[in-house]
């Protein structure tokens, strides 16, 4: 909701999917009147939306991902970036939040590479953005790292990423460190919930260009 | 060397331990020249340190962690308090340093508190502080996340942290943490040598009460 928001408050083209068609036109309406009048946003079922996009961002829990992956994967168009956050939470199967799980393939991102069709581009991205001060009014202050094996589509992740006010993107390198990225989810869940925050990361220390 | 730096000029009482007391000499005269005639730090054999010491600060690389460990397990001091920095890089045996090895007790950290006798209290930091940028003379611009299981040990490191300049401590809860902590070291070196600089983080969105 928080990312759909802050993009279609930047002007972007936002459809939002769901397994109920009726939630997700309700979930656009809700954000079309936040984002106010010129908001191009709409909702429909999953593979409506998978075959209207070229750009798939994946924010579900752990448990319904690869599910789902499955289930789309007809749906989702030959050439399309598929933006994946999932991060592996042990609370995915009654454990903590503040703890993840090892994935097979090395992280969520890495799983859902594999489950996809092959002419499908994956990157890893928005892991570490909380989703209430997404979901608020306020700039974050958070950057964005996004890991891809395919240099296309994390420049595209990074440039939607810039988009939201506040960020700054970062190329993180390759698909297979979205482990790290899922990890410090992890790490600021308990810092929220030790601290009573909503916890983002900075990255200090890089030349100015590593940000743009 | 730039931890030994940062506390010497902070006022601190610094023991250098080596399996060298000679070359330990060599480098707490080389700090001492540089923090100014009032530091308080000396350089001797690594069993004479721990026997002198009430805190240990273990930076060395994760292929000599456990086996100094067990070495100098006799001469550390029951209720010394052990700080662990070491990170279990691919680069220990032979591997990338943008990827870790999977520690069995979790982290490098907790592979310390096993190893270690009973009576001394471990906490994990200063994983993710560039060491080059610690060596140096500007304020640092990271935070500092501190795990223990040991209350009195995490307080310990946090105020440690926090008397280098530009070094924020925050409370990371339990030692098991440390993994993410070691993670986070091996995405910065990617993100180092992908942007040729000298990355650290920044946590935001916490209270402010949580950085003190």
């Amino acid at each position: 909701m928080g990312l759909a928001l802050r993009w279609a408050r930047a002007g972007e083209t936002v459809l939002i999917g769901s397994r109920d068609g009726e939630r997700a036109k309700d979930a656009a309406d809700k954000i079309s009147q936040r984002a106010g009048g010129q908001a191009k946003i709409s909702g429909m079922e999953n593979a409506a939306a998978c075959a209207a996009a070229e750009i798939l961002v994946l924010t579900v829990p752990f448990e319904g991902q690869a599910s789902l992956l499955k289930q789309l994967k007809p749906a989702i168009r030959a050439g399309s970036i598929l933006i994946d956050a999932t991060v592996a939470l042990a609370s995915s199967v009654g454990g903590r939040a503040s703890r993840t799980l090892a994935v097979w393939q090395g992280s969520s991102a890495q799983q859902a590479a594999e489950l996809i069709a092959k002419g499908v581009s994956v990157a890893a991205a928005f892991h570490n953005l909380s989703a209430e001060l997404l979901n608020g009014d306020e700039d974050l202050d958070c950057d964005v790292i996004v890991c891809s094996d395919d240099a296309q589509a994390g420049q595209l992740a990074r440039t939607l990423a810039a988009r939201i006010p506040g960020v700054r993107a970062i190329d993180g390198g390759k698909l297979e460190n979205a482990r790290v990225l899922e990890q410090i989810t992890a790490l600021l869940i308990g810092l929220n919930i030790r601290h009573k925050g909503h916890a983002g990361i900075r990255i200090t220390g890089l030349p100015q260009k590593a940000y743009e």
